[in-house]
C-alpha cells in the first residue's frame, strides 16, 4: 500500500514515545515552535505569498483567500497563542478517581493521550500552527492534511515546527503533513493506526468523512444555532444579543440561522429587531405569524432546516418556551442555542431541555469559541455526544487508562468469598 | 418505515423528559423494580424456565444455558445491584468546571445524559436489569435488544421494569424492547435518534456493530490480554497471578491470552509456571526460546493474534521490558494487560508504555470488571479510545453540556477591544 499508510504506522510508532513526553520538554518545544516561527518571519511570509499568487491566479473567492493569508498581525497571535499554551496545565497524568478495591489493591483513573489524531483542515495556516500545538501539548501524534491552497505556506510551516520541536526533544515523526486529497480517502479505513479523526471544513465534506471512516470523527458537520427570545426578555438586550448572533460573523458555525419569539411579546419586539437586522444587512424569512408583524419574505419548512452562513435570518413566533425546545431539538445541529430572558427559571429550564453542546443565558452564539471559552485555542467545535462536546481543547485530546496496583491480588479469592471488596473512594 | 424507527424516534422524543428527571425519582424508581422483581419471582423464573426448556429442545451448548438461566441466586443478585446503585451519587448535573469569561459571563461544564443508548446484548436476563438500572440512573433512554433465547425472560423483564418505573414517573417509552435480529440492521443506520450503541457479544458481531454503523459504538471486540513477568518479579506471586489470569474463566474478555517472561528469569520461572498452568488445565504454546526451557507446543505469529476464550496460553521470551511493551501494542486489543515486578519504576514504565484500558501490577486481568472496579456495575468494556474506556459504569453514560451566562454580552464588543476577556478559573 501507498505512503499514508507508511506515515500512519510511524505515527502510531511515535505516539508510544509522545505519550512520556515530560512536561517540560513540551513546553519548550511550544517555545521553541515561537521562536523559530518568529526568527524564519520572512520566509514563511514569502511562502504564503507564492500560495496567494497561485490563489490569484485560480481566481479563487475573497474569504477563502481572506482565510488563506498569513500576515505578520496573524503571525504574532500564533506566536501570543503558543506562549499561552505553554501556561495553561499539562492535560496529561491528571488524576481522575483512585479507589481502594481491597487492602493493597490500589485502581487509580490516570488521563494519557488519545494517540495518533488525523486532522483534515481548511486553507487557514494559523490553523496549522494551533492544531498542531494542541495535539503536541496533549502528547499525540498528528497526521495533517491542510486545504491545497496553502501548500507552500503549509510545507514550510511543518518544516519549521518539526525542525524545532525534534531539537527539543520530540520523536521524530510526531507530525507529519499529508498533501494529495487522495491521501484522505485512505486515511478513513486506517482504524489501527489513527484512533481519532477532526475533519474541519464544508458541511458535505464533514458528513461525507462522518459517513465513510470506520475511525471515531470528532467534530461537526451543521451550525444551525438559534436565539430564542423569552416573554420576559429585556427587549433591548434581545435586540443587541440576536443582531451579533446573526451579523457579527455570518459565515461561521456558531452564527444564528433562526430567530425563535414568543407569541407574548412578538408584537413589540419584532418590529424593533427587524429595525435592527436589516440595519446590519440582514435579511428575514418569517412564519405566518412572524408576517403579520412584520414585512418580510416566507419562511418554508425548508428553512429550519437550512444553515445559511450569510445574511438571511428566519423567524418563528412561538408558543411557550416548550415549543421553542422542541423547535430546536428537532431542527438544531445540537451546537449551540441561546434563550434570552430575565426569568432565571425559564433560564434553567432551557438549558436543561435544549440538547446541544452549548446552551447561552442572555449571551451571544458567537461565544461558542475555544479561545473565548478559555481553552487557549480549539481543533474544532463537536456535536457529537460522546467523548468531546462543544469547542474542543486539550482536554478533548486526552482520555484516560485505569491503572491497578496490587501485590499479588487474585480474583479467584473473591469468587471463594476469602477476600472481599471495600471499594473505598479515595478520590 | 419499519416498527423501529417509530421506537428510535419514541426512545428520543422520550430522553428530553428523561434527562429532567430528579435524583429522588429515578432512585424511588430503582427500589421499584427492585420491588416488583421480587413481588412476581415466580412469574419471572417461570419465564426463564420456558425459555430454557426451549433451548434444551434447541440442543444448546451448557455455557449458554448457563448464562440463560435466572435462578433465584442470579434474581437476588440483581435485586442487590439495584439497590447498590441508588446510593451512587447522581451522575448528571456535576459541575465539571466553571470560568469568568468577564464580569457577569459565567461558563460552566454540566454533566447530562447522552440521550438514547441502543444495547444488543447475549442472552443473559440478568444484563438486561443491569445495563437498564444504569441508563435509568444515567437519565437515558434505552433500546434494548436482548439474545434470542432470552425471548420470554427478555419480556417479562421488560414489562415488570416499564410497569414498576412509569408509575415511579419516568417517561413511558423510555426502555423499549427489540426483538428481531432483523431491527438490529435496521437500527445501525438511525444516527438521527440513536445517540450510542453498546453491543455484547461476539467478536465477529461487535465487528460488524463497528464497522456498519454510522451512531458511535462503545465496546470492545477482542479481549487478548498479556501478563508480562518481569527480571525482577517475586515468582511465586508471578504464577498465582498467571494461573488466575488465564484460568478463573477462561471464556471471557478479561482472560489472560499471552504470557510474555523476561529471558533472566525465564529458566526458573517457566517450568514452575508450565506445571502451576497445567495442573489448572491449560496448554501451552511457547517460542522458540521457551520450547528449550520447556515442553510445550510451537506458538506462531498466528498464536499472538489470537484469543482463545480457552485454556490455551501462548508464552514468548522477551529480551527486556520494552520488547514485552512493544509485543503487547503490537498483538493486543488495548484491553487489559498486567506486569509483574517487585522493582516501582520497572511498573511505572509498563504502565504509561503499553496503551490499553487497563494497565494493572501485581494483580490479575481478571480485576478488570465493573463491578470489581467498584463502578455499581458495567454496561460493557470499552477499547474505544474516545469517551470512557474499561469498564463502562455510570461516568461513561453522561457527556456535558458548556453553559453561558451572561447579560446581554455580545461578541463584537470583544472585537473591537472595548470588552476584554478575564477567563479567571473557578473550579
Amino acid at each position: 500500500m501507498s505512503n499514508i499508510l507508511e506515515m500512519a504506522r510511524a505515527a502510531k510508532s511515535a505516539s508510544v514515545g509522545m505519550a512520556v513526553v515530560s512536561t517540560e520538554v513540551k513546553n519548550s518545544a511550544l517555545l521553541a515552535i515561537a521562536d523559530i516561527l518568529q526568527s524564519h518571519q520572512e520566509e514563511i511570509l514569502a511562502a504564503n505569498a507564492r500560495d496567494m499568487a497561485a490563489a490569484e491566479t485560480d481566481g479563487l473567492a475573497g474569504p477563502i483567500l481572506k482565510r488563506l493569508r498569513f500576515d505578520t498581525a496573524k503571525l504574532a497571535g500564533v506566536i501570543d497563542g503558543l506562549r499561552s499554551l505553554v501556561n495553561l496545565p499539562d492535560p496529561v497524568g491528571r488524576q481522575l478517581s483512585a479507589t481502594e478495591l481491597d487492602t493493597g489493591l490500589i485502581l487509580r483513573q490516570v488521563t494519557c493521550p488519545i494517540g495518533v489524531i488525523g486532522i483534515i483542515f481548511e486553507a487557514r495556516p494559523d490553523a496549522l500552527v494551533q492544531i498542531s500545538s494542541l495535539c503536541l501539548k496533549s502528547g499525540n501524534t498528528v497526521l495533517l492534511k491542510g486545504g491545497k491552497e496553502a501548500r507552500e505556506s503549509n510545507r514550510m510551516l511543518a518544516d519549521l515546527i518539526t525542525q524545532a520541536t525534534v531539537q527539543a526533544g520530540l520523536p521524530a515523526q510526531w507530525l507529519q503533513l499529508l498533501e494529495t486529497r487522495e491521501e484522505v480517502g485512505e486515511m478513513l479505513k486506517l482504524d489501527d493506526w489513527i484512533d481519532l479523526l477532526i475533519p474541519r471544513g464544508s458541511n458535505a465534506f464533514v458528513k461525507y468523512i462522518m459517513t465513510n471512516s470506520t475511525i471515531p470523527v470528532l467534530g461537526h458537520a451543521d451550525g444551525l444555532c438559534h436565539v430564542y427570545v423569552d416573554a420576559e426578555a429585556d427587549l433591548a438586550k434581545a435586540c443587541r444579543i440576536v443582531v451579533d448572533s446573526k451579523a457579527q460573523y455570518v459565515s461561521v458555525c456558531n452564527a444564528a440561522e433562526t430567530l425563535l419569539v414568543h407569541a407574548d411579546i412578538a408584537q413589540t419586539f419584532l418590529p424593533a429587531a427587524a429595525e435592527a437586522l436589516r440595519q446590519a444587512g440582514v435579511q428575514l424569512r418569517g412564519c405566518e405569524t412572524t408576517r403579520q408583524i412584520i414585512d418580510c419574505q416566507p419562511a418554508t419548512e425548508e428553512d429550519w432546516k437550512t444553515e445559511y452562513l450569510d445574511y438571511i435570518l428566519s423567524i418563528k413566533v412561538v408558543p411557550d418556551l416548550d415549543a421553542a425546545c422542541r423547535h430546536i431539538n428537532t431542527y438544531g445541529s445540537g451546537h449551540t442555542d441561546v434563550i434570552v430572558t430575565e426569568n432565571a427559571e425559564s433560564a434553567t429550564k432551557f438549558q436543561l431541555l435544549v440538547d446541544s453542546a452549548d446552551v447561552f443565558w442572555n449571551c451571544s452564539s458567537r461565544f461558542a469559541d475555544g479561545f473565548r471559552f478559555g481553552l487557549g485555542a480549539e481543533v474544532g467545535i463537536s456535536t457529537s455526544k460522546i467523548h468531546a462536546r462543544g469547542p474542543v481543547g486539550l482536554e478533548g485530546l486526552v482520555i484516560y487508562k485505569w491503572l491497578l496496583n496490587g501485590d499479588g491480588h487474585i480474583v479467584a479469592d473473591y469468587a471463594s468469598g476469602k477476600a472481599h471488596f471495600t471499594h473505598r473512594r479515595l478520590q
